[in-house]
C-alpha cells in the first residue's frame, strides 16, 4: 500500500469503505466508527512504517480497515463470530494490532509505555500513535496519560478523533471546549499561513521557536478559550478535516519529524459514507444486519417475545422513579446500550450521562445518596471493573444508600473477552455492607429494583445479564422481595441444582430433560448472593447429597465458593451434620473468546447438556 | 466561631496550628497537610454555613483543623488510635465531616453528586464546596468530575489547594501548568483591579457579564498559556495566598453569590509554621514522634532491628535491576512511602513516579512490557483498587510482563479502613494468566521478585504488608522458586496451619505454644496463592483431620477459599479420599476499624491468640 501514489488514496478509501458496508450487512459489526476513520488509518499506515510503527486504537471498534488493510482482508467476513476475527485489535491476532483494547481511554498511556521502552533501548526511530475519540479522552485514565507524556519528552503522537460522539453523544465540558476549538477558524487559518510562512516542516529550531511564539501569540489573541492539551504539555494541531486523505498524509509527515509530545486534532463524521448511518449514528453504531444500498435495518421476526433486560430495566426504572422522588439515573456514557436513555427523555432532570467515567459516576452517586437521594448507577459489568474502589470506598464503607444496576453481567458474546462481565460476583462479594442480587428473569428484576429503592436497604448490587428476558407479559406488579432470600423451583431426589440469576431458566431445563430419564433434580434459585440464604442451603444440604451450583460468572471465589464457604462453616460448626458433596459450575479460569452466547456457555460448562451430564454423572 | 471579629482569626489560626504542633510531636499523625489547611479551614467556616453548607475534604489528611473546630477539640489527641478519631472525615463522626475520604481524587465527584441533589431537593441555598490538593488534581476521577461538573450549572466551588505536593512532590503537566498560572501575577493584579473597579461583589448581571468579558481579553492578551480549569466550563478564581486569612475571607464570601462551577486556586505552604516541616514537607507528610519546639524527629531504638518489607523492596528491585536491563519501577506517587525513591535517585531514566494515577501506572507498565520490558509496578493494595480493570484488561488478558508488588497488603493499622488491603487476594484470584504469591519474610520476598522477573514468568502480584519483615540479615542471595509450590515448615498431628505471607510467621508462633502444651500442629507456608500448590494440598489433606487456614485479608473469595474450591474439586473425584475440616481464619466481612495493627489482628481473629485456640478447640 505504501507503495501506491498519494493520490490512489481517496480511491481505496472508497473501495475500503464499500468492502466494509457490503461486509457489515450481512455480518453484524462495529459500522459507524470503522467508517470514520477509513482515512485516518490509510494516511497513518501510508505514513508510519507499521508495524515497526505501533498504533494503538483506543477502544478499537473503529479498526475494521486497519484489520484490513492489515492482511486481514479474507478473514473480515469472520469478524466476532466463534473462532473468527475479534472486533477489537488483539496483540495475538497480529503483529500490527501493537496493543489490545476494548475498554476506553487505555491508548495513550500504553503509546506513552511503548515510548519510554523503546528510548530505554535506544530506539529514537520508531513512532508511537494513539488514537482516541473525543469521547474516550473524557475517561480519567486518558487525562492521568496526558498528565504524565505532556512531561515525559516521550515521541507519541495522540490524534484526538472528534466526531462529537463517543457511543452516545459525547458530553460534558471537553466535549464543549473542542467545539469551542473547532469553531475559532480564524485561528486555524492563520495557524497554517503562519506554518508555510515559516518554512512548512523544513525550518530550524530557531524558526521552530518563532513559529511556536507566533502562534501562541496568535492564538491568545484569536482563540476565546484556552486549549486543554497544551495546558498539560502537548503541543497540539488542528483541528484538520479527518477525512482529507492528502491533507492528513501531509500534516502526519510534518509531525514525524517533530520530537516530544504532539496531539493532532482531527474532525471527522462517524458512520461516514452510510448516509443513514451519518444521520443517525447512535442507532448505526452497531446496527446488526442492514440493507448495504440504503442502509435499511433488517427487522427481526415481528411475533411477540420478552424484552430484553436492558428494556425492562429503561422501563421499570421510570416507573419507580414516578412513585419515589428520590430516584435518579445514572449512566456512564451508555443511555442507549442499558436503556437509561428511556429516562433521559421523559425525566431530564434526574437521569444524568456522565460520560465515559465509570470512577466518577460511582462517587457522583455516592454524593447524591449522601444528600438522601437513591440514586441507580447503572453500569456494564466489565465496566464496573473501573469503580472498584469507588464502590468499596465511597459507597459501602459509608452504608450509601446507592443501588448499583450491573448490565451485560457474565458471558456477553460476541463482544468477547474484554466485555465479558466475568468477575464482578467474585470481586464484589468480598466487599461488606454490599447486598447482591441476580434476578432469574424480568419480574425478578422488576421485584429486585422495587426492593432495592425502599428505605433503608443500602448500597445495592442487581446484576444480569445482555438479551432477551423470560416473559412476554414482562410487566408485573412490583412488590417487595426478603432480603437474603432464595427459593426453591422444584423439588428433587439426591441432587440439587443451586443457581443464581438468569442461568436458573437453564437449570430448569435440565431438570426437565433429566425427569424425562427419571432423574428427579431439585432447582434452587438463590436469588441472592449476599447476603446468602443459609437457611435454605441448609434445608438443601439436609435433603440433597449432591449439590450442583451454576453461574454466569467466574468460578474462583464466585456464587459457588459462596456456598462452599457456608457449607463448610456449617460442618465445622455441626460435624455430625450430613455435608453434599458440591460441583461447581460456571467460567473456568481463562478468558474467554467472543462467540455466540449458547456456544460459550457450552464451552464453559454451564450450558443445559452439560448440567444434565453433570447431574448423570454424580447419580 | 462565626461571632469572632474578622480580625480574630489570625490569632485563632495560630492557636489551632499550635495545638496541632503541639499534640501531633506525641501523638503521630499526618502534621504538614494540615498544617498548611490551617487558614483555608477557618475561613470555611467562618464565611459557610457549615454543616448544613458541606466541605469535602479531597483524601482528608488535611482535615485536623476542621476536625478540631467542629467539636472534637478534646479527642483530638485520640487521632488514629483505637476507639479514636479518624485520621481522616468520617460521615459517622460528626455531621461536619459531609463525605468520607482516604484515596484522592473524589471530591469534586462527590460535591457534585450533592449539589444536584439539592438542586432536586429545591435547596438553592445550601453551597457545596470540594477542597482538593494539587496532587489529587492528578488523579482521573478528579478529570471526569471536572468534565462533567464544568457543564453542570451546578453550584459547587473546588478549592485548588496548591503546594506543589502531593505526599511526594507533584509531578506532570498539570504541576507545570499550575506553576505557569502562578508565574504570571501580572494577570492577577489586573485581574483584582478589574473586580474593584467594576464594583467587587456588588454588581448586577449587566455588570458581572462586562466583568467576565473584560477579564477573558485581559486573560488572553496577560496569561501566557492557557487555563485548563477554564476550558472545562469551570470559572478560575486565583491563584491567592491560602495563608491570608483576610483575603480567603473576602474572596469567599464574594464567591457564595458567583453561581455555577467555580474554582478557586489557593497556594499553601505544605507544614506551614513549622520550620522543619516547610523545608521537608515529604518528611513530615506524617513524621512520627517529633519535638514540638525544634521538629526534631524522635529516633527509635539503634538495636539492629530488620528493614521493612518496603525498604527490602527499594534495595532489591535496584540489584535486580542492574543485573536486568529490561527492569523499570513505577510508582503512582508513593515513592518514599514504597521506597522506589532509591531507585529514582540511583536509576533515573529507569524509575517512574507517574502521578496520583494508579491506572495510568499499570497501562503504562503494560506498553512498557508490550515493547519487551519488565516493569514492577508498586502499588499499595488499597489503591490498586483503582486499577483492578487495568490489571485484566491490559495485563492479564495480553499475558504481559508486569510484575505488581502490591505494597501494605493486609491490614495497615492506623490509617484504617479506606487504607488496609483487605480485598485483593479475592479480587485478583479471580483473574486468569495471573501469578499471584506473598512472602512470609524479606528472603522469600526478594526470592518472588527475583523469580517473577525471569524471562516467560508473565504477569506476577507480590503482596506484602506494611512495616518490619524478619531477618535483620535481610540481604539473602537470591534464587529462583518454583511458581505454585508452598513448603512444610513444621509436621504436626491432626492440625495443620495452612498460611500465605507473613502471618505464617504468627502460625509458627502459635504452633510452639501449641507443642508446648503437647499439641503437635504441621505449619505450611503455601506462598502461591495462584497457581495453588494442589500437591501439597493433596498431602496436607490426607495426612491432617483438620486444617486451619490463615491469611491478612478478607475471608470471602480468599485464600481460604481457594483451599476449600480445591479440596472440595478433589472430593468430587476422589470420593472415598479423607476430606479434612477447613476452618479459615482472616478478615471478616465488614470492615476494619484503625488502630495498631497487633490489635486489628486480634479483632480479626487471627492473631497468635486466636489460632491457638482454635487448635485447641478442634482438637
Amino acid at each position: 500500500m505504501r507503495k501506491l501514489p498519494q493520490s490512489d488514496l481517496p480511491e481505496l478509501a472508497r473501495e475500503i469503505r464499500h468492502y466494509i458496508v457490503d461486509t457489515l450487512a450481512s455480518h453484524p459489526g462495529h459500522l459507524a466508527s470503522s467508517l470514520g476513520t477509513v482515512e485516518l488509518t490509510l494516511a497513518l499506515h501510508y505514513v508510519f512504517n507499521t508495524p515497526y510503527d505501533k498504533i494503538v486504537w483506543d477502544v478499537g471498534h473503529q479498526s475494521y480497515s486497519h484489520k484490513i488493510l492489515t492482511g486481514r482482508r479474507n478473514q473480515f467476513p469472520t469478524i466476532r463470530t466463534f473462532g473468527g476475527l475479534s472486533g477489537f485489535p488483539r496483540m495475538d491476532e497480529s503483529p500490527y494490532d501493537a496493543f489490545g483494547t476494548g475498554h476506553s481511554s487505555t491508548s495513550i498511556s500504553a503509546a506513552l509505555g511503548m515510548a519510554t521502552a523503546a528510548k530505554l533501548q535506544g530506539d529514537s526511530k520508531s513512532h508511537f500513535i494513539a488514537v482516541i475519540g473525543d469521547g474516550s479522552m473524557t475517561g480519567g485514565e486518558a487525562f492521568e496519560a496526558l498528565n504524565n507524556a505532556g512531561v515525559s519528552k516521550a515521541n507519541i503522537l495522540v490524534i484526538l478523533n472528534d466526531n462529537g460522539i463517543s457511543i452516545d453523544k459525547a458530553v460534558g465540558g471537553l466535549s464543549h471546549h473542542l467545539v469551542r476549538i473547532t469553531a475559532s477558524s480564524k485561528y486555524n487559518d492563520l495557524k497554517e499561513k503562519v506554518w508555510h510562512k515559516t518554512g512548512g516542516d523544513n525550518r530550524s529550531t530557531g524558526i521552530q521557536n518563532f513559529y511556536r511564539k507566533t502562534l501562541r501569540s496568535l492564538k491568545s489573541s484569536l482563540m476565546e478559550e484556552s486549549n486543554l492539551f497544551d495546558s498539560l504539555g502537548f503541543r497540539y494541531f488542528g483541528p484538520i478535516d479527518g477525512h482529507d486523505t492528502e491533507m492528513l498524509v501531509d500534516i502526519l509527515t510534518k509531525l514525524k519529524r517533530i520530537k516530544g509530545p504532539k496531539l493532532l486534532h482531527i474532525i471527522t463524521k462517524k458512520g461516514k459514507g452510510l448516509q443513514a448511518a451519518e444521520r443517525n449514528p447512535v442507532t448505526y453504531h452497531a446496527p446488526g444486519k442492514f440493507n448495504a444500498e440504503t442502509g435499511e435495518r433488517v427487522k427481526g421476526s415481528q411475533a411477540a417475545q420478552p424484552l430484553k433486560y436492558q428494556e425492562v430495566f429503561g422501563h421499570t426504572i421510570i416507573e419507580l422513579a414516578k412513585q419515589n422522588a428520590k430516584i435518579v439515573g445514572i449512566t456512564p456514557a451508555m443511555p442507549t446500550g442499558c436503556s437509561l436513555n428511556m429516562m433521559m427523555a421523559q425525566m431530564p432532570d434526574r437521569a444524568f450521562d456522565v460520560g465515559i467515567a465509570e470512577q466518577h459516576a460511582v462517587t457522583f452517586a455516592a454524593g447524591l445518596a449522601a444528600q438522601g437521594m437513591t440514586p441507580f448507577c447503572n453500569i456494564y459489568s466489565s465496566f464496573m471493573q473501573r469503580a472498584y474502589d469507588q464502590v468499596i470506598h465511597d459507597v459501602a464503607l459509608q452504608r450509601l444508600h446507592v443501588v448499583f444496576c450491573l448490565d451485560r453481567a457474565g458471558l456477553v458474546g460476541d463482544d468477547g473477552p474484554t466485555h465479558h462481565g466475568a468477575f464482578d460476583i467474585a470481586s464484589f462479594r468480598a466487599i461488606p455492607n454490599l447486598t447482591i442480587c441476580a434476578p432469574m428473569d424480568d419480574h425478578e428484576l422488576r421485584h429486585m429494583m422495587y426492593t432495592a429503592q425502599l428505605d433503608g436497604k443500602g448500597a445495592t448490587v442487581i446484576r444480569y445479564p445482555r438479551g432477551l428476558s423470560v416473559h412476554v407479559d414482562w410487566k408485573c406488579p412490583m412488590h417487595e422481595l426478603p432480603v437474603g432470600k432464595g427459593r426453591c423451583l422444584r423439588e428433587g431426589g439426591d441432587i440439587a441444582f443451586v443457581t443464581i440469576g438468569h442461568v436458573g431458566n437453564d437449570a430448569m431445563t435440565a431438570a426437565e430433560r433429566l425427569a424425562d430419564e427419571g432423574i428427579a433434580v431439585g432447582v434452587y434459585d438463590m436469588r441472592y448472593v449476599k447476603p446468602l440464604d443459609t437457611s435454605l442451603l441448609d434445608e438443601v444440604a439436609t435433603r440433597y447429597r449432591h449439590i450442583i451450583t451454576v453461574e454466569d460468572g467466574c468460578l474462583e471465589g464466585g456464587f459457588g465458593s459462596a456456598v462452599l464457604e457456608y457449607l463448610q462453616e456449617r460442618q465445622v460448626a455441626h460435624p455430625t451434620m450430613p455435608l453434599p458433596s458440591v460441583v461447581r459450575l460456571g467460567i473456568p479460569d481463562k478468558f474467554i473468546t467472543h462467540g455466540p452466547v449458547p456456544q460459550l456457555h457450552k464451552l464453559c460448562g454451564f450450558d443445559v447438556d452439560t448440567m444434565v451430564e453433570t447431574a448423570r454423572t454424580l447419580r
